[in-house]
């Protein structure tokens, strides 16, 4: 049961951001630029580091979504994705993103953790300025997302395929198209 | 020294921001509805949920900013900001605003210490669906604007009068005017 009133069906952040749409709208944009607008990073890296964050921060919901997402971006490679929460020192990915993984997980514990030699290691293996800013942003932002979605105690289904269906439909669709569908009927009251 | 290259003379969170105003955009967006946008809080009130959050965090540039901005939106009661983040139990503020700082202060531990016994005490003390969401999210949101200034090492300047200054600006003009002031020109690059 949430905590406070909000609309039912909607799972996890879906159901707070229909009970607030004037919030919702710059969440979403900020995710949307963050995992899938154009970058030198893929939108399956960068939805890794989303999934090993939130997994970091035990929510449920935001890791189940975003390693179907970062699956969905990755060829369907869901054992990639469990591997990498697991123990991504050995999983099939860049010795950069590894660099990054580290960054985005001192992040998770707090900004004051990330030194100078961890962004050297990144740098080390061909990280530029963007994509140590964006490894921090992102990792922050699911410091942000998955204490809203677990703060609120929001609905999270255990319903793999819900999961992997809207995972598909995100990675081909974008954050801004898919919630539009449901936030604007939210917004219009 | 920042971690990554940013541009010069630009303290805290607006270094980072015009190093990325695709991403400032949202996040400005998000700030400026949490804490000034219309509401039952004032964002006197929202702006010391901010500033408490970002003292327990322990982020310099977003404690005294905030608080500078808060103390600007009550009268200039430099005080009450100070007293709030050493014991806000015993500061001058209203019983439902202590119910609601106790929420915060879970969330910025992590969402799953927020419990129903918390969310009833506050709203005991008449606090609203939408004030227990919002308070969520402000908490949720410190947490990364937080982590991001942190995270990348920005220059914190050591100077009470110019939070003071920028902090009377930002309560009088909000936060998407005054940042827009400096972002436009990197925007354009």
């Amino acid at each position: 049961m949430p905590y406070i009133s909000l609309p039912e069906g909607l799972p996890g952040i879906r159901g707070a951001m229909a009970f607030r749409p004037e919030t919702a709208r710059p969440l979403n944009a900020l995710v949307e630029v963050l995992l899938r607008g154009p970058h030198t990073l893929s939108p399956g890296e960068r939805e890794l580091i989303a999934t090993y964050v939130s997994y970091l921060n035990d929510c449920y919901y935001c890791q189940t979504i975003h390693g179907a997402i970062a699956a969905a971006s990755l060829n369907d490679d869901e054992e990639l994705v469990k591997r990498v929460k697991a123990d991504f020192q050995h999983a099939d990915i860049s010795e950069k993103l590894k660099a990054l993984l580290i960054i985005a997980s001192k992040v998770q514990k707090g900004g004051k953790h990330v030194t100078s030699e961890d962004v050297e290691a990144a740098r080390q293996q061909g990280a530029t300025d963007l994509e140590i800013h964006d490894t921090v942003l992102i990792a922050a932002a699911f410091c942000m997302y998955n204490r809203y979605v677990d703060g609120l105690g929001t609905v999270q289904p255990r319903d793999e395929e819900m999961y992997r269906e809207r995972g598909k439909r995100v990675a081909r669709d974008g954050y801004v198209t898919v919630s539009n569908e449901y936030l604007a009927e939210f917004a219009a009251r």
